[in-house]
């Protein structure tokens, strides 16, 4: 009975990848821990650009430096 | 002072369904474990079905094959 | 398929503490979002009370504050 | 590689705000833990205030009762 | 920059299952959404069986139910 | 009332910096958003390093592979 929660940025994510995600995930966690795919709960969570920092910056901030730096 | 974080999937939660699993996840933590209600937090998150998987299938995936089901 | 996490400081709570609060808040989660309990997780997170913080100070201090408040 | 997560109710929180609490919480763990900024990530999650509750009342209650408390 | 939080039952998860658990979300994260490997964390989680419930019951109940339904 | 998770590897978190962090994170709220010290909680989770992946590599390999690279 595992539960994962994932968290990525809210940059495109589709219906597709999630489904890709926690199909991956769930065999995954099959393979490697034997566990019953019925009983294995995967969470994904996007976050706003704005609300997740690395390096002190919001990723909104760092996306702006990026393409400034490509200009 | 505990802190409880509720995840249910996005289908139908009312304001009075949050209001009644607060209210009752307090009472519960005050009558087994003594503790303070002014400082007991609980946070009810609610997930797209998209966002969550089950038996490696997004809920919107298993919904749909619940319905086809029952036609 | 709901997921709850909850975490309390380390004081004392006890294996019937654990089985009360698991089976108190599956049975909420079934009254009022007729959740199936097969498929609804419960997490119990304990926590040191050098690591819970509150007021800006650690539950160890704090703890100790009383201590000497009630000598 | 600290991984912090800040939860707050989703009142008034700016733009600014969160780039404030994202580098402010980058800084102490450089100062405490000599940590690497590019390898730490700050997450703010904002919760409606019906998804919050203390003392087991949601916090859309409680501004209610508060409000009135000053009429 | 993803982060992954895995929790599973304190059930035998060894050194090798973790290295290949996290490898293996890792890639999943570089095909599916070409995400920097340098920049994704993963963190398993280990719940003692008296802490996670499931049906209203603790792991450690029901493992118990199990052993007694093999006899 | 926030609530913020600190997650970091078991690498020497002293008591000191646990309550450091505590104490500075309170502060950076009450600053930047006027929140309450006595309903702000700010909990430590201490990882171990066979638990916590990066670049696809547990940290206990990261940290043996850097030892490696200074001989």
């Amino acid at each position: 009975m595992p539960y994962v929660h994932l968290r990525v940025t809210r940059e495109g994510v589709t219906r597709e990848h999630k489904q890709a995600l926690i199909a991956g995930i769930t065999d995954l966690l099959v393979r490697v821990l034997d566990k019953k795919p019925s009983q294995t709960f995967v969470v994904i969570e996007e976050v706003d650009t704005d609300n997740w920092g690395v390096a002190g910056l919001t990723v909104t901030q760092l996306r702006t430096l990026e393409r400034r730096g490509l200009e």
